[in-house]
């Protein structure tokens, strides 16, 4: 489910008309990222740092059970239409060469509600992993880019109230606390709660999204601003926005949830009620879970998306990670970012409407997930590599079949086959006459362990010196031995 | 590399204009696909039988040594520009919404080769496995879509002629070997050894890549309706036809390259003879790799795509495989495909100056590689899936956390979170009292092996009743040394 950083991208939807910053023509290499049109290439040691993430990710998807689906990366415009309210202008359309309109997939989200409707699935727990697409202003330098992947996990069914909610939370705080990134808090509301609180302080019904739309700006806007946009753009009145500023201040656990029950105000609203008493319900598992420490009952969080109808939840990193190198380096066109908080990795919540609007009789599917929000943790895990010693390997390669004499090609060829068929990682250079030195160089570079050579005398005699790069080591291994003796070596790799 | 079933793709470039016969707006289930636009979904069953694909594809690839790195799904419009020929019209562009004009990518190949004139890369071996985007008339019982994987291994770099060629037909017959999809084949031949038989042919030199796109039909017309297309279309004279005919019938190993290189006409052209000394050499590899038996020089292989130089190859599996079941549900529209042979597999060659056409300098960077095509091994695995009594899991999970009695709910969160701490795959049942047949039953359908029954009897004795699905065998492990048990029945899940 939805959208890391949503609410900073929200802030720049005004900017893509103009782009004026932006000068996505020009190919620039950012601290090892190369650009291009607001999308970015990963080079082999990016890759193998989002290997390691996905790994961790998955790992805890497949630990809570779910399944995997996949869906295309483009999805009949009509589809996403409707969907993402003011977002809704970011949305990359195909071009008609004829046949339907299509667009682009926005989030998984929406495409995931249209496959339970097309396959009339009524429960299901799964994963799905994959890009998604944004005509927005990217900030490379943040992590931000116009094809991101969502890593999400939804579980869609008729349950009893908040215990599948609690398993999304708790899928949050299992992979932020596994990829360490610093401490990190989860911030938790209801639509449902902030609705009941709109009707109690008097905002009329037609304005509720446009005035929970500036609500969600808190966390990049002082409440100065918020009021002042809420009474001069939106036309709310001064006591309206004055008791909406009251509440939006308030955050808690679920002393403050058994309080609000207890307002005066709040208490006259059967949707607020029904949403705080989930809230209790909500605390109530994610103490068995015992993830209490890092979730927070924020009464300021809105998240922009439409399709939300109950809780919603949006994870923040607390700690301010290093300035990225390249930061220092940017141009005029974005300076409009500094000062932004980029600190959102995952968000979601329920959805018990979307997946109706795609069956032909309406039948609701309740559904709820979380979105984690991969490409500002890769950010982070980069900079950690960049200013970590340990050398990040991008091959599994196990051992390098090398020869220090001439015309031994086709002997280094024959070991290298063998090897491989017997499910060794194996690389072997592909001249004639390599030095040795140039071979030995290469496993230093790459970080390849063992090297098999070949000599004349190693023929004669059926075996392989087998040398161990970091310590220089060399032994005779023979060569009915020699799958098995670089297998033991290789253990770890 | 290249898109297998590039053959059969062309064969359709011509039916896309009308796209009469397919209704892609109508939204089908055939045995078991979801098909939209030309597309799929992947439901989990699908994924897990791709899972697996992937990992012995992915096995291969990192086993010779290959990094790995990843591009957007969409490059600039002018990138993919004159780069596939006649099939450039089945691009899909994205819609000019401002900014760059962008297409989706059409290949693996191009974008590479984008990325290493881009990044100033001189050599690497990588692989990229990620979806491509053909505007083409879609045969999903046929596993060819509009939206469909490529699995693609290059090699890139200055080296001593053939080797990394002959690493790559190692790799396809490693990767179709270790899926037992049945018996296969990997034709090989070079644009060189083409081009100097037309040359030598009498063929004018501006009608080389025309003629050599009506030879590439022969897997799929007889030489009487490739012959008259070139005389007729192509206004290529009899005689040049005829002697085409003699050459293209051609099959053989290393014994071929010789004859025709002591061939009194063949031999006139030093294009050919460098071709032929090559495919000589290349065959010297290919008996060190033990892979002969699956290679045959083919000269009437051509490949379409412009940018091949040299080498070029393709996988066919040539045992047809069950007719599909959905075959006989076609509609009208796809009557055309019948009796068209879809048993490539996999494609490839040299290409060394297509990095050039991205260098604003013009720098040549060699590279050959092979693309394996998996919608068609896909199809093929689930078929054998559906055939197979064996029952395709979903999900990992080693334990369901379950109760016999009521109001366990809170102890079955508990004990499900400390598993999960504990990095057990558990699952628990969204309701507050579910039934324990409903819940061994979730087992039994998704394959999960053990359950944990928790009672009031087993809280108060600090036990859990560990039970086996298969054999409704039950034992009282004390809570202690639950997750080490769990451990150890599942070691193989």
């Amino acid at each position: 489910m939805i959208n890391l950083g949503m609410a900073s991208l929200r802030l720049y939807a005004g900017l893509v008309g103009c782009r004026s910053g932006f000068c996505a023509r020009s190919l620039r290499t950012l601290s090892g990222m190369t650009v291009s049109q607001g999308t970015r290439d990963y080079n082999p040691k990016q890759m193998a740092i989002r290997e390691k993430v996905f790994n961790t990710i998955i790992s805890c998807f497949k630990r809570h059970g779910a399944e995997n689906i996949d869906t295309p990366v483009f999805e009949l415009k009509e589809t996403l239409t409707g969907k993402y309210g003011e977002d809704s202008k970011l949305i990359y359309d195909l071009k008609d060469q004829g046949g339907e309109l299509l667009s682009l997939r926005y989030d998984l989200t929406v495409p995931f509600a249209r496959y339970l409707a097309m396959n009339k699935v009524t429960n299901i727990k799964r994963y799905h992993i994959a890009k998604v697409y944004r005509r927005d202003n990217p900030a490379m330098t943040r992590g931000r880019y116009r094809e991101f992947y969502q890593c999400d996990f939804d579980i869609a069914g008729q349950y009893d109230p908040m215990i599948p909610d609690a398993e999304c939370l708790k899928i949050v705080h299992e992979i932020l606390s596994e990829l360490e990134l610093g401490d990190f808090r989860i911030k938790v509301n209801d639509r449902r709660i902030l609705d009941g609180m709109f009707a109690v302080c008097g905002v009329p019904d037609d304005k509720f999204r446009t005035i929970c739309s500036t609500v969600d700006k808190l966390d990049k806007m002082s409440w100065e601003d918020v009021r002042s946009e809420m009474v001069k753009e939106k036309g709310l009145s001064e006591e309206a926005a004055d008791q909406i500023g009251q509440y939006v201040s308030l955050q808690g656990g679920m002393d403050l949830a058994e309080r609000l029950l207890q307002d005066a105000k709040m208490s006259q609203s059967k949707q607020a009620c029904a949403g705080l008493t989930d809230m209790k319900q909500l605390f109530s598992y994610l103490q068995l879970f015992q993830v209490t420490d890092k979730v927070v009952f924020d009464l300021s969080l809105a998240r922009g998306l439409d399709y939300y109808t109950g809780v919603i939840y949006e994870a923040i990193l607390t700690q301010t990670g290093p300035v990225p190198v390249a930061a220092a380096q940017n141009g005029a066109g974005e300076k409009a970012e500094e000062g932004v908080s980029v600190g959102s990795v995952a968000g979601g919540g329920r959805y018990d409407g979307l997946v109706g609007m795609f069956d032909p009789k309406g039948r609701k599917v309740p559904c709820v997930g979380v979105s984690i929000g991969i490409e500002r943790v890769f950010s982070i895990m980069e900079q950690k590599a960049e200013a970590s010693a340990e050398k990040v390997r991008t091959t599994e390669t196990q051992v390098m079949v090398a020869s220090a004499q001439k015309n031994l090609l086709e002997e280094r060829l024959r070991l290298t086959a063998e090897l491989w068929n017997a499910g060794i990682k194996a690389e072997v250079m592909y001249k004639k006459n390599p030095k040795l030195l140039s071979q030995l160089q290469h496993c230093e570079d790459s970080g390849i362990p063992l090297v098999a050579i070949l000599g004349e005398q190693e023929l004669k005699d059926g075996v392989v010196k087998l040398r161990t790069v970091h310590s220089r080591e060399e032994i005779d291994v023979s060569r009915a031995k020699l799958v098995e003796e670089i297998k033991r070596r290789t253990l770890d790799v």
